[in-house]
């Protein structure tokens, strides 16, 4: 009753929400089918598709839904919030870029016939918007998250589709296309949403040694399923293999090279949870790029080391002092897990693609590409021809494309989400479950006047 | 010390497992073997059940096992017994299920060659009681849980034998062999065993915020496997693919209209944990048993979305309707989950059928019976050449004879659970964990008149 | 600041991994190379162990980072700690044993391609550590676990290649070479390492009830996927699927057989949380060693049963009797879980031997070594013809082999855990996470004088 211009937006999430859901069924009732399984060739394709593919998108939906989900639930009071919201918005995403991608395939191609290939790509659009939701983490309503859902996934199909197959960059696991983008999108809905600075810590922000132990064990999820996340979409035999190798060693590096780094920049050497549950995916992040490339399993240990340090050095030093100079908040530090290691990562993808030029054949390069096989030859086509120094600009040039483009259009997004029907949440309701979710707040009878008895009680009940 | 009465039933349990568990070693070593090394037929076979069945059986193994004990820890102080309890039931009902099984091939086939196939099978049969158990829980002893569960596997793979073989049903996920028929065993047990009203809402029953996002992490990890669960019996190939798609998207849109439904029907447009631990995984219930049919995937979408909205009002308006008229408790809210969706699930297979039929050869009808292949044979030969509104009806009596059938075996199991030997728990010690677990209770030493010294104390060692 | 003398070994950390991770860049740099994609053999191995090895991998992964970090989080204030620590020394056991057998393998045959068989031979050698840790959980510093880990592995290798090439030992699931021996080399580094008697027990030994349940949730996720474990490395088909059945029974008779054990040693018949949470798998360390012969169903049964027996049985007087005797400190119950259904296995294995050999021809026995190919057809070359008796006894050389050398190996490494440079904890800084992490201590404000007022209030930061 307290929070009477709340319960609008509240209000806003069950229209747009069922309306969404209205539009996919009359679309999907139109324009989308199976395939005629008379087709023999579909049949091998399935059969392919549930022998190759579906182990892998098992695996990277437990990433999602229950490793990334439990991740964001560190800050204490919002765990129920952060788990809830990133399973809602990603089959929110997920949906809406099934209906953009087959909409543009329609266009292009004719009837649409899904397959769990198609269901991949959507779910990467959808990992884009479940990375950029870290930036402003407890500060947003459900509502303003789904208008963020609905302006990037049709952004980053954009931006995606001019990296991979305009300018023909090699990014097997997503490191450009999903990471760096998602990560500046976030941080430039970050800086046009909370443009002044904030007070120091909301106490409600501090993680307790439980909400810390839940977040780590959906690190450690991530950190276990992420060889295939990056090797769904490689070629086959020896290029996935390489993939999974290369993604172990840097992860294991990364992992170790965190605790080494966090030990060094902590008060007496003591390690910190937020490092940990960061720095030791920051490998997996950096190697995508690389991942299938030809080059000898020592630069897959580097580069996973590299980043760790990278990220941790940012929690310390990058994260503090952009919130101070450009009052840009952070909340869960995706700069330092997806941003900073993501450039590392490309700019790593340069020098293997003109190192390993010297002696090895450009075989190596061709990769699968994530819209599908017919583009993919497209590419291979198309860039088949063209030098190593020119694949290397356009990592260069790709990487270039995937900032501009996502800090532009996260700060346009950011601008969007201050609309007067989105009524922006104030500070002192921010991190909290209880706002938008029926839920028990175990205090609320815990007036600062309440005697020993009462408390004892609310002990009692709360285990 | 205080409740003598209930050191027997505790004595009981050992003497009921062990009792079983001798008779299960005896019974293996005359009836059961594996096959013969030897026969080059069976080593392909096992092969093809390592890499076919295998990994669908770890994803099936997860989802009971971890999932759906963490599902049913929303009771905050009755988390570490329906965890247990349910691992235990497994267990128990698999290997009942097992011996069953065999016993029933022996006196048919002859010797009994244990494989993988059988094994998934007892673990379908052992399903049937954990569902069931939803409906009363908390509220019973271990020991009664054995009981049902004694009872309840015979009944199902009875009901099951009529269903599949004898009506030739087509249930490949289960939706009606499994889900309508625990459903409805597990509601006529509660209401055999709980025949009074109870009082309003015991205070153990509320959840605390921990306590749903644990459960809410068990859905979530059923959620991410459930289509597992619904293809790992579909011929392999395109209707093993479709069954995966069919069954990713009518999830998919369960969630988002669970979101909707939810946030419409509670105070202030707040989204209720209970809604969101059962109306996600709706549409998985209902769409098992057209999941491999031909209809376009709009069909699953539609099919998703209605059984979460029927869910969903479920637990608004029919369940508290039930207890109030008919005096029957459904602590879990089974009937919203299994119940209601399952119905959806069947009535839609006969509209797919009646329109199917139209535009489809039969060929998308047959399935991989659940009782192996020789008996999937005898339905084919059987049923082969029956017309289409015949299946139609077959359906349609198939859930005539779930519900039927497991209402009034679940009424006859509740009376049995009644027996004096099995002293039902008074209401004050209902959903209790240190009743039959030795666990610390936290509070036990803080009365009403403790300081705060002695609250700070025990919050010191409460972390 | 209260704990200058433990800043010194924090120190040592990072210290003593940095110059790991940098020594191991270098390693890797010179001897580790892929093999080169353009041998088609190599690329027919690596889609092979893509499809045949990865997903055995990955749940092997899952076992050890999340499932066994979650078994050890039952001290209630040392749950971080352990989960963290579990982590971090599975990732440098598993480099340290790669660089160790890469130089073996370097020295013996030249160029070492790495690929996933040696990373997961690898990662074998880790879990013998991880296992070890068990035995003085929470009360030595990160420090002194990477030493341990350290002597740990090359002794580990050592052992193994003793028992597996040299004796010929069949062991699939490494029950003797990684069970015994890990569970053995942690008691003779705890008995080294605490020669004092203690304490009756310390507040923070004793778990809570939350505590209780995440130990819970890690024991399961070992339960279901430990088949995988097993299996992994058995000759595919046949003995991969009888493997995989042996142990599903095997763990199945051993959860039965807890419930009934505890119940009837525990006062008022109550069930035990920490019997529940080792004698469920001690049925998968038992089946290790015989889980591919040739034995029927009903042997995996009774070994189950058996073993979840001992486990409790141990757990009740000889681990009480251990401590008292002997002042031998079982942290974690190791010697309960991991030692005395060890025992029990490898009897099991020569008493399988001999009876099989009365009825089944010698090709059963044949297995793939862990060290690889080469080593497993010398080992067959050598082995094939000498007798079944002979064998048998070998398999109890190699029992005789891993417990004296992991005993005597165990206690070297305690006394050199006692190096002064890695300062011991005294007894009252044990099971604290607040001591090595930088975690808010929830109660540390809270002094035994706080008001009614500052205990609500902390009670409210707690959630």
């Amino acid at each position: 009753m307290a929070t009477p211009p709340f319960t609008r937006p509240r209000r806003l999430l069950p229209l747009f929400l069922g309306l969404f859901q209205g539009a996919l069924l009359l679309f999907f009732a139109f324009f989308i089918n199976y395939n005629e399984p008379s087709a023999q060739v579909e049949v091998a394709n399935s059969t392919s598709q549930v022998y190759s593919i579906f182990p892998f998108f098992q695996d990277i939906q437990v990433m999602l839904v229950v490793g990334l989900g439990l991740l964001l639930t560190f800050l204490p009071r919002y765990g129920f919030s952060a788990f809830t919201n990133n399973f809602l918005l990603l089959n929110f995403s997920m949906q809406w870029a099934l209906v953009l991608q087959s909409l543009l395939h329609h266009f292009l191609h004719g009837q649409v016939y899904l397959d769990l290939h198609k269901l991949l790509i959507s779910e990467f659009a959808a990992v884009t918007v479940l990375i950029s939701v870290g930036a402003i983490l407890g500060r947003t309503s459900p509502c303003q998250l789904l208008v963020m859902a609905t302006c990037e996934v049709p952004i980053y199909l954009a931006s995606e589709w001019i990296i991979i197959n305009c300018l023909g960059v090699l990014d097997v696991g997503g490191t450009i296309t999903i990471h760096i983008f998602s990560c500046y999108f976030g941080l430039g809905v970050s800086k046009a949403l909370f443009r002044a600075a904030r007070q120091p810590l909301h106490p409600k922000e501090t993680p307790t040694p439980r909400s810390d132990l839940m977040s780590l064990v959906g690190m450690l999820i991530l950190w276990v399923f992420w060889p295939s996340f990056v090797a769904v979409l490689c070629q086959p035999a020896d290029a996935q293999h390489r993939a999974i190798m290369n993604t172990l060693l840097a992860m294991s590096a990364s992992t170790v090279t965190t605790a080494v780094a966090s030990s060094l920049l902590e008060r007496h050497g003591k390690l910190s949870p937020g490092h940990l549950q960061n720095g030791s995916l920051a490998g997996g992040v950096a190697i995508g790029v690389v991942a299938d490339m030809a080059m000898p399993p020592v630069a897959a240990l580097a580069l996973g080391s590299l980043s760790a340090i990278v990220c941790v050095l940012g929690f310390r030093f990058l994260t503090p002092l952009l919130k101070r100079k450009f009052a840009l908040q952070d909340q869960g530090g995706i700069h330092n897990l997806h941003g900073l290691p993501g450039i590392l990562g490309a700019t790593a993808s340069i020098i293997v693609i003109l190192v390993a030029s010297k002696d090895t054949s450009r075989s190596q390069f061709s990769q699968l590409s994530p819209t599908g096989d017919n583009a993919s030859e497209g590419v291979e086509g198309q860039w088949g021809g063209h030098g190593v120094r020119r694949q290397a600009l356009f990592q260069a040039a790709g990487l270039a494309v995937a900032i501009i483009f996502s800090l532009l259009s996260g700060l346009f997004t950011g601008f969007v989400l201050q609309l007067p029907c989105l009524a922006q949440l104030p500070e002192q309701l921010c991190f909290e479950d209880s706002l938008y979710f029926k839920i028990q707040d175990e205090t609320e009878s815990l007036g600062p006047s309440s005697s020993a008895e009462e408390v004892a009680l609310a002990l009692k009940e709360q285990v």
